[in-house]
């Protein structure tokens, strides 16, 4: 995978080298370039001016933007992704269809604002939640993240990810690492019981109940298996896995 | 304000002297303390260890956490965070409620996970989507930024962060700057009238629009002006504002 990122920071982008997509250069899987559009703003001109019809802030200009674009190879087989609140949410599904693209570009705006007229560039507006960032980078820093973790060979053990809140399907049971008490606190009985198979329903167990209270929601997209739809029904009728064993 | 971070990467956090965080330091708004919690973890122990039951990964153990924390000065009246897929949706508004607070305690695990006796600590378990990340850092530096900004006098002009999309209940008018015609594509005309309460009528009327295509659920939670209520009915009608000029 090749991402290039268009921003007036680069300097911002070190932690993605700390991260998973560190690893995943190194590996010689991904190449990531950094492409300061302050540099292709044409001479004498500014790579912001102010809005037609007035008001607060600096716009920046469709111009140097166009220009980077146009100089990275590949572009016209890439995904162009633009970081704007109005945009489609990004989540897990919009992660997996990212990663097996070739080529990814980012545009990282001002929280200020952009020239309409960048949008023909754009293939994907991509929003990380409602709410409002000072630029673009941490978002795109996330969607990287998220995304590069999830192209092959990334992560050691193919195994590793499947696990996941979300990549299942339901949000992870509670875990519980050494000691056995900690202030008073034990680990549940079943966990220490060397019981594979009760370890394994207790778990999906604890999975489907937190699904269950914090996000019903995500049940409704999820299909359920014989045996999972005998936990819910535990669930709701406030009973516990412990009397299976 | 004051911001403790736990984390095993404090260089990570770099990216958030460039944004507005680093300018509310300068200006003595806001005080960001790091904490490495492998610092305090029991001599010859790890900070992580495998999880009871058995399963992929390792876990953050709960005695480093706990030491970090008890340690932080204030930490009785803090907002403690927990960055997990499985928390509260972060949203503009939850950005509001944080920004009024004196202290925030962040805690930032593995995407491994973490063992779940650590939650006695916890007053706020934070999702910033339905994605995996590799782990908590760029969560929280994405919180951060989003809610220092709303930090009285951190933002220059206190109207700057009025208009933005969400701020205002609805997404963001298309803005344009110099020049007028760029590759053959125009400004609309109304923004080159001076024309102010044309121009004030024509952005509201987009954005009304924008949201209506975009995100027709933030319209259920908008409480419209008379106006608006017109402007929206001419939208549905297909009809443009211009007619009204």
């Amino acid at each position: 995978m090749r991402i290039d990122i268009l921003t007036l920071f680069p300097e911002m982008f070190s932690p993605l080298e700390h991260s998973i997509v560190g690893k995943a250069r190194e590996k010689g899987l991904l190449e990531i370039s950094y492409h300061n559009f302050r540099e292709s703003a044409e001479k004498a001109r500014h790579v912001d001016d102010e809005p037609y019809g007035g008001g607060q802030g600096m716009l920046l200009r469709a111009q140097p933007i166009y220009d980077a674009i146009e100089a990275i190879p590949g572009r016209d087989k890439a995904r162009v992704i633009l970081l704007d609140p109005a945009g489609r949410s990004f989540d897990q599904a919009y992660a997996e269809e990212l990663s097996q693209e070739e080529n990814l570009i980012f545009i990282c705006g001002h929280y200020e604002g952009y020239d309409e007229r960048i949008k023909p560039l754009v293939t994907d507006e991509i929003s990380l939640g409602d709410y409002v960032l000072t630029g673009g980078e941490l978002a795109a820093m996330t969607i990287i993240d998220a995304t590069v973790r999830l192209v092959p060979q990334v992560i050691g053990k193919e195994s590793s990810h499947t696990d996941d809140s979300f990549s299942s399907g339901l949000l992870e049971y509670p875990q519980y690492t050494r000691p056995y008490d900690f202030r008073g606190m034990t680990v549940p009985n079943v966990l220490m019981s060397g019981h594979h198979e009760h370890i394994r329903q207790w778990r999906l167990f604890q999975s489907l109940k937190k699904t269950l209270i914090r996000r019903p929601d995500l049940l409704e997209s999820y299909s359920l298996s014989k045996e999972e739809e005998k936990f819910l029904q535990m669930i709701q009728e406030n009973r516990e896995i412990e009397e299976l064993f």
